[in-house]
């Protein structure tokens, strides 16, 4: 005997990005005006770093604006992206009396929108979320695609949640307290979207790249849009990574690797500029990129500060090795994806970006760089 | 600057239930059909009580149909509940080497499918997930609503999801091999949905209720069929549990409480058919329900081994203390759902079931059980 469970529905999970200069005043007015309904309890999940730049202020006014408000605060860095902390955030949201009629704020950068945006898709069975990024990692990377995770020992952003903020706000003054290092970080990102499908944005890059350091407003608007659009274009029609959302792993494959077997040394931006350049590098071996293009990519990255060699303390058949694990790998096979030249990725079928490569032919770059 | 992200689309989360005697070799021959597309690996989660009866074959049988398999084992009972167990799970998946590309299948009770749909809808951020169900109450419960959580210290089920099983199988031979006491348990659920919506379900109950014992396969197919079509019918018209879903806690309120003020030494049934009894007094007291239904209801569960008082350990006074932390508490007001004579519920105005009841009503009632 058969029950037939008729589930079928329409889903809207559209939300606005929207792109300025201090955006907390614009935040409480969006929540009066019922971004989130009726709710009126929100939990502004932040870390240690961000939260007397941004949360404190934030949670400060929405107590103003007559709302019920409580700062629940972690660690900054991507060590707190675990199990352990999405756990401590619930706990207490639970002690503080949280059910299922609250919001989440996150105020940070990427670990932060991460771990909140995880956190609230779980709680009570998932509550909304917002997204208020402070960094250009973040804006570039975590504001569209709607994926949340936390790490574990034996795998990165494994263990999460596909699951869209109800508005993401990118405040471009929260840039001028980023560390140099983080907005460096953030540039390897951008750079990579120039690189898979925005040839305008890399030109524009190679023109006006000293002026992110200056926190030019014009210029940070201008990177921002296009990031939003590039990784937009691609998740739009790719939600769940089934084939084109492959291309934003441009980079990726020794990028992660190197990252961890640096242990973190490098940070998530560095490790993306030297993947960028070894996809370059091999690419131009096999015929995908000139020698020119691959010298603009190089000449970006390190006008950007970041690297464009692997450091000397990376043991390289370590890291060889690493590529093993990247999530790309099938039966045991590396696969990449390629830039052909600028602002295009090379194709190898529908839906196919990702080439099978031989254990030697990376090795060969690895040992090269 | 604002950026529009449109993700309107059409999801399709259907799914079938199948109710029959031995439903193993119809679980394999689905899979080979395609019943998860072309996925081959599969994670067997289970309990200790069930992994010698039914979880040991079905692995079997996936590794003898080509199948990768694995069982992943976890101690029986409600304590397994928590996210250490649920992380436990996902350790040993990834250990075992599982990734995206996976699916997993719950074999067991209402906690392995809690926790095991909770832990696929979080793995890879969501991998396809199975229930085989081996118990009634899992049955009446679990197989329909698309509800997985896990607990906490501080609340239950108020960390999870929602997300839909791509098949369940109601194995009713399996009901053999449980205790009395576990059928027992399940027969609370199966009464309830009798009281809420299905009058026929509980004239059929009132005949044949003692066939139960005999697994009497005409009669368990019919209470499965009537479970299933009461939980869709109020599950389909309120899948986020907003207004109607609420008529599904009739009798939970004194029985979620009763449940926790025993330290479980009641099962969840027992603990329902307490509060079932408790709303259908104070019902009565309210011009809800005539004496002569709820002396109906306070049989039916007599005849079916459930207790319809309270237990004299229990603490009158602590179990009303207890009631606040129920989910339906609004602004600190204890909420009641009531049902309306046999097979329906009191509304009280559009999608709009719960009523304020204040402490000395229902003390009242605590009291002479």
């Amino acid at each position: 005997m058969v029950f037939n469970c008729q589930l079928k529905k329409v889903v809207d999970d559209s939300y606005e990005i929207e792109i300025g200069i201090g955006l907390e005043a614009r935040l409480i007015d969006d929540l009066k005006s019922g971004l989130v309904g009726k709710l009126s309890r929100f939990a502004v999940v932040t870390d240690s770093n961000v939260r007397p730049l941004y949360a404190d202020k934030i949670d400060s006014m929405l107590k103003e604006a007559g709302f019920i408000s409580n700062i629940i605060e972690f660690p900054a860095g991507e060590k707190s992206k675990t199990r352990a902390v999405k756990e401590y955030v619930e706990d207490k949201m639970l002690e503080l009396g949280y059910r299922r009629d609250c919001c989440v704020i996150a105020v940070g950068g990427g670990v932060v929108s991460d771990l909140a945006g995880f956190t609230a898709g779980t709680f009570g069975r998932g509550v909304p979320f917002i997204n208020y990024t402070t960094t250009l990692l973040a804006a570039a990377d975590a504001s569209i695609g709607g994926k949340t995770a936390v790490d574990t020992p034996l795998a990165t952003n494994l263990i999460g949640l596909f699951n869209q903020p109800k508005k993401v706000y990118i405040d471009l003054s929260a840039w001028k307290t980023l560390e140099k290092r983080e907005l460096i970080s953030g540039l390897a990102e951008t750079i990579k979207h120039g690189c898979l499908g925005d040839k305008e944005l890399f030109e524009y890059l190679e023109e006006n790249i000293e002026k992110v350091f200056d926190i030019d407003p014009e210029v940070c608007r201008y990177i921002s849009e296009h990031n939003c659009s590039v990784k937009y274009k691609v998740v739009m029609q790719d939600e769940r990574e089934s084939g084109l959302r492959e291309i934003l792993n441009l980079g990726h494959t020794v990028g992660r690797a190197v990252e961890t077997v640096s242990d973190y040394r490098l940070t998530h931006g560095e490790a993306v500029s030297i993947g960028l350049i070894a996809q370059a590098k091999l690419g131009k071996k096999l015929g995908y990129i000139s020698h020119e293009n691959v010298q603009r990519v190089t000449k970006l990255c390190e006008r950007a500060g970041l690297p464009v060699a692997i450091p000397d303390y990376i043991d390289r058949e370590v890291l060889i090795k690493k590529l093993y694990t990247d999530k790309k790998v099938r039966d045991g096979k590396l696969r990449f994806v390629f830039q052909k030249e600028i602002g295009e990725m090379v194709c190898f079928g529908e839906n196919s970006y990702g080439l099978e490569i031989a254990e030697e032919q990376i090795a060969e770059i690895i040992k090269e760089m």
